[in-house]
């Protein structure tokens, strides 16, 4: 087994709904556009507030995938 | 349209249900006592633990709010 | 009343729903080894992703502990 | 001569012309409801993007000032 | 019991004596005019040195309080 | 509305005038491949020093933008 | 001589004197139970307040010790 | 000569044979994808380990390369 | 399957001969008396120096290590 | 070519007129009494407050700087 | 008046007899070779433990002290 | 014994070959202008690249050496 190569990146996931929400929605639109997803972390959970109540969650996510050798 | 100034104020809410409540119910009560509530950022989740299980979650939150002009 | 001491742990409760529960599994795990549990930490959210979407979420805790007197 | 306190407040101050004026608003407003102002320290400089150009900066400040003894 | 929600201030203490000191006096001016003082948590000593010798200590400490019902 | 997901890049804006002058290089050219560019943190402001003065300042950035759905 | 291994563990030690006491009631009850403790480190002072003074410091510790050979 | 813009990835490089070459796996299979690779930063090096002994080493890195002017 | 626990303890493994060999040295004493042994982290790299150069160093590492149910 | 070695010093360069010049003026200083000079990085800008606004700014740096191979 | 430049350094005071006086100590031999002390940050403080009980404490220190013209 | 006090400066030691040579470099280059040399921690690992492999190696460390009482 060759040794694999892994890239991150940051998406920003959001939900009406809350945080983990936000996460799951952030995760699945990121696997739309890359492959072979593997794992995520979460670096901050922020959101929007208006008249007085949460509009919306904000979860700031590193997603890691592992690259397949290039052609 | 001038400069807007924001203030942001630390706050932490707490819930017996789970963080997400324990962020809005801190969120809820911050909008009781200022306006313009704009956006909140969660610095830490904690909680309390009594015979074996979670007692309460607490968020630790950052809240900005856009200050009024003074009178 | 004597001056406590606090014992403080690093565990990763892990749950295919959610991130609340796993912080729960967590200290859940925790409470049939050790007494006195007293309260926890969130270091971070972590968990992998399958075909797409998350298998599971891992809760990185600090978990504290009050220590009895050495007998 | 007694021991001073200080309070530290966390200001976000926003300017169209640069990150200097956004601090500087962020002062100025302050001073107009608080006395004694004496330090500050920048703890993030961001902005808003429209069109593919920065339309405001926002400088996120602590500022610190003495409080003068209760009366 | 309902879920609390307390309030997080930033203050900074002095005293020629000592860092202990310094965290005593900037707790005791709070609780002049905050009530339901709860916890501090020092996030940082400083100091000013005059003739080459400590002239005072600083103590930046975040202070927690339960924030009572608004009427 | 359908919840917005956004990807925030890092890039390093370039100036010999300044550091505001980085940041705009940096968010200029980023809009020239990009759309819907939303947000920028600064997360370091260094540089180049020739001759014992400033040859050039970096601004390193994070670019927010957000996702369109994919075709 | 082969090359030890330490072990390195988080406690928190408590006391109604003061910062420095706190920290030596921590370490005086690590070495009860643990043989060769080595250095400490302070992650944290933090304390709770009562009635508007301080009632108790608690010093967060990291405390190094080295692992004998397993027989 | 103009401001150049450099954009900062982060990828994860693996090996079974150490840290070194799991930075230089990483570097090594960056640059078959993109040109004007310029510096490297660690940020963190972690691993993974079956039966008692290292399987492999990751190491964690930010890569920047200049980025050309789009044409 | 259930939802498995993993617990994290901090070490430090000690070598002569450089970093990479500190890390296999606290990793390999750490499996002698723990089982389930599965990841590592490295937190810090120091060491110490005699005579101008490097005595022995130091890998600060956090190990993962799956915890198994109790009987 | 030899492999070159760097020392990294901290300074406070300081300006009435905004922080781009204090960070100079920081740079402009070192410069009288170290040869070699390569590199900044800002690690904070603060600033002092008089009668509500800036007084002058503080540009914490770290400047790096070739070190010639010692006679 | 002319914009002052600082030069802060790193240096670390012992004490056996606590953490304030490893601080003060610290200080006092940096006045012994620089002039114009004007200000401490702690940035860490551990100690050595001997045979259970504290053996010293270290302050590891930032001192700012103001730059003289050079000649 | 006298209470000791040591100073801590950052250098950065590069090379060719890898990591370790690296901090090995910097160090020895510092025990030949300074005596007493005690510890180091490493506090980055960065690199430059040429043509997709590495450059050299720099290692940033933080050095600590016991100071001599002035004469």
């Amino acid at each position: 087994m060759s040794d694999n190569t892994y890239r991150v990146i940051e998406i920003v996931g959001t939900s009406t709904a809350g945080s983990d929400e936000a996460i799951a929605n952030g995760v699945s639109r990121a696997s739309k556009t890359m492959e072979n997803l593997d794992w995520f972390e979460v670096i901050e959970i922020r959101g929007h507030i208006e008249n007085g109540s949460i509009e919306h969650y904000q979860a700031h996510l590193k997603v890691g995938f592992r690259l397949n050798e290039p052609a």
